[in-house]
């Protein structure tokens, strides 16, 4: 395992709760300040993940703490331990965003796992905590294990001196796919797309990757393919907030036009998906998220044109799958047509 | 003609002076405040161009402006007309920005037709300047015809309920067309590229259409695949800074993967170009200018991002000719391959 992962994925940064207070992580300020929203419930917690104080992989862990969180309170609070209330508190959670299901299939598992337990006679409100925090740790570990797995599979699609595009914070699997080339002796350089309208590329995954000791430099959203066209470009890899069934990869706004261009100047794509999502079919099962426009139209609280004019701010984009050449999940590095066979 | 152009596109908010200070049009500052920044000598406008106080179109209505201006210093300080002082004092603008070579070859037509009168003894110092003013008089109503020309060429090429997408600020002949087309009854919608770092699309384009009544919405830099991918979008159009003899369009960072995903989708690409340049045979003789990467880095004088991290910023896109559908200039519409044959 990495010893170090960098600040923003150490999992205390992302979020944690010291009694009845949850800290979460505030990706939006950062790298100027290391701070921390703080929520006193769920409804708080799921506020913050609508403003997008942490965003990729950070709900996924925030959920899986709020499971932690829900039942230390409950019995702090001398709260009897209840189904419905478990599940209704972590559907606040679930509901903040809507386009990244590996959270809600995560918190999906966690509930029928633990639900046989509450018409367990044998289980006590202590016991079914313990039971709780026993089913969180296992998912937990079996994730680190992922995304370790994944890294080395995303390495060994680096070859010496690539420069790869990214865009957007692709977290874990893709900065231990970079560390872990780096860490074999391949020489690996990153350009990062700043990532409007949050800035993540220039707030979040180039501090990360220096941190990593990481040849890194920023370009804007509209620069990939000038240096895809001076060959300066080796590998274009990404996130993936969802892959289909069909190999459609969804994953942050911008991606699919470096896809595009990508196949123009036959560079490879690879996006990393935790899990390809089963349920989703096709491309016409996403359910999209669009955005508050203003986010697009202010920097710092003030309008960066005439407050008139409006925007449009869909948060993702739909790759079609003719466009991916690699597909890095926790079962292996697969063609976006070997996806349904392998996860359906 | 066009009986209000934009604030923007007015010859007097471009540029203008009185007295021995000159005044450009604060394109950096709109569309908060309509402002002038002041210059006393020919190397204060050059370090504004440099500045990119104004950009696109602006730069040769200011050296069309500066040859009047250095004429008039002349002569309020009773110095005798020189060629050497004219040519000396126009090359510290012509060389501030190098790509768009649309003001160096009007700079150098001016001083073709200007020189042989400083040889002539029948022209006194008063002839001098009456003449240069001519030639300038006689370039600007021409400049003005070719953009009414190519504004009706623009139009001709829009369809009724197009929507047009558009980056950077594409000036006179991309906002005739826009304009003409409402005015000869299409319904003309427009999505524009907010353009990073200067947000020209923002600040400069949107609000420029909104004045002409033009539907507009601005989107980032990286969603113009996603509206293409919806059928959203029927026509991408730019400007171009400069197009070489083999068909190559030359214009702000983020055309060229607009064109590339226009023609991944079926869509025409549109270049809107003053003059081809003859002297620029293919796309290896063009000077690429590259701005300072801390525009990319920073927002009202403060880091986005960590001070250590650098950026790369090449102003300028390079378009292979291949992606482009249409080129519109003074003597016609033509195909890329068509542009040697006509121009050179």
């Amino acid at each position: 395992m990495i010893e170090t992962l960098p600040y923003l994925l150490q999992p205390y940064n992302i979020c944690h709760f010291e009694g009845s207070t949850f800290y979460i992580g505030n990706r939006k300020t950062f790298p100027k300040e290391k701070g921390f929203v703080e929520c006193q419930n769920c409804q708080q917690i799921a506020n913050a993940l609508k403003l997008m104080i942490t965003q990729g992989g950070g709900p996924l862990q925030v959920a899986l703490t709020a499971f932690r969180y829900i039942a230390s309170e409950m019995d702090n609070n001398n709260i009897p331990f209840s189904y419905t209330h478990l599940e209704n508190e972590i559907d606040y959670i679930v509901r903040a965003r809507v386009t990244n299901t590996t959270m809600k299939r995560t918190v999906d598992s966690v509930l029928s796992q633990i639900k046989p337990r509450f018409i367990d006679p044998t289980f006590n409100t202590t016991d079914l905590i313990i039971e709780l925090n026993s089913v969180i740790d296992k998912i937990e570990k079996d994730y680190d294990e992922i995304y370790y797995k994944m890294g080395i599979l995303g390495a060994s699609l680096l070859r010496d001196n690539d420069t790869i595009l990214t865009t957007c914070f692709a977290e874990h699997t893709f900065l231990l796919s970079i560390y872990l080339a780096k860490e074999s002796g391949k020489q690996i350089s990153v350009l990062v797309n700043e990532t409007r309208p949050y800035f993540q590329g220039t707030r979040l995954t180039a501090p990360s990757l220096n941190e990593l000791s990481i040849d890194v430099k920023i370009i804007s959203d509209s620069m990939g393919s000038f240096y895809m066209g001076k060959n300066m470009i080796q590998h274009y890899m990404s996130a993936a907030d969802l892959v289909c069934m069909d190999g459609t990869v969804v994953n942050k706004i911008g991606t699919n036009q470096n896809a595009i261009c990508a196949k123009y100047y036959n560079i490879p794509y690879t996006a990393f998906a935790i899990s390809p999502d089963s349920t989703k079919k096709t491309f016409n099962d996403i359910q999209m998220e669009y955005r508050n426009p203003n986010e697009l139209l202010m920097i710092n609280d003030n309008y960066i044109g005439d407050p008139k004019i409006n925007a449009l701010y869909p948060a993702f984009d739909i790759v079609k799958s003719e466009l991916v050449t690699n597909i890095v999940t926790n079962k292996g590095v697969f063609k976006p047509n070997q996806i349904r066979g392998v996860f359906e």
